[in-house]
């Protein structure tokens, strides 16, 4: 069976297991890697992803894959059906770039907020606080950005769920540890996280 | 005809610009765009791409693409030969895998380190020199795990030249701006390096 390392909490995890519960797939297991206690960052782990980092797939045959992104690619490449990453051209290309938008000016931003305030994770990188402070400023003025885009758009790319939808809604909950929640008067982002929440796959 | 909004010596557009060579796409007009200027964050450019980055591609059909890779994953899609971004699923999650690696670890960084240390972009963003300086030294310690891969592989994604080729050698020409160079040492990078530079892409 094919496995995947991961800590259930961490939000690249979830946005594997969301992706794989949207797809219905479920012969994987999963395998907990301890991020606190550097687990993922020793020399066994490193055999598995050199960089260290969560989630890692591993196929039957042995090979491994990581980068939640690339790993979602597999399956999508092997399950089309049900797309949460487009068919035509242009539909692919707008689904990449909306989640593009909101990994990079969003859910890593919040990633990085986290670790450069906190210093969670002090012993193996150095955090600088100043940083981490603009990160969040930054990542709260993009929940506006995407409340203005959600005002005439049912999903965050175009008129369906897709990988998009997972990243942005897994970056508003992880955007907790940042202290940093949906504000009141963005009524679409609201609406669109509850419509989001109440899917089963937000519970995987 | 297509379009792209870009500036030619930024490493996005370049990215893109040798993606479109390896896969003979010439029907496509460039149009400049002055970053220096801010003419990208302005209220005019912003109805192409809300968020003022470069490159945007601009459909016949009068629709917007901005996100590198979403770009090239625009043509990869319309034009499957010669792939740069892999057949099968293995392939294509091998290949986003290491594009990711080289994008979030290499070249990301060397744009943080840029904008950090340098101000060049201080009347809109807010610099934070210390972790300028924290992002090149990361870079550079990604330079020599890139060497070491690459001392067993032809290429970074396995035996054909990829996109991912194309991130980590933008990245590598990129690195100047912060005076970070290959290590004389680095003789499988360096290798490496010399048989992309060769390719005509490299002076798209």
């Amino acid at each position: 069976m094919m496995k995947i390392y991961e800590e259930k909490t961490a939000p690249n995890a979830r946005r594997v297991r969301m992706f794989l519960a949207e797809k219905a797939i479920s012969d994987v297991e999963y395998v907990h890697v301890g991020l606190k206690a550097g687990e993922n960052i020793s020399s066994d782990f490193r055999q598995k992803n050199p960089l260290g980092k969560v989630p890692v797939l591993e196929l039957e045959g042995g090979e491994f894959i990581s980068e939640s992104m690339a790993i979602c690619r597999y399956f999508e490449v092997l399950h089309p059906a049900n797309p949460l990453m487009g068919s035509t051209a242009l539909d692919q290309a707008n689904i990449e770039m909306w989640q593009r938008r909101c990994e990079i000016s969003f859910m890593n931003l919040v990633g990085m907020g986290f670790q450069h305030t906190t210093g969670y994770f002090s012993d193996r990188m150095t955090p600088v606080k100043e940083w981490g402070e603009e990160c969040i400023k930054l990542a709260t003025k993009f929940m506006s950005f995407l409340n203005d885009h959600l005002a005439n758009h049912e999903f965050v790319a175009g008129d369906s769920f897709t990988v998009a939808d997972i990243t942005a809604f897994v970056s508003v909950d992880f955007a907790r540890v940042v202290h940093v929640r949906i504000d009141d008067e963005h009524q679409h982002l609201l609406r669109w996280y509850k419509s989001i929440k109440d899917r089963p796959s937000a519970q995987a």
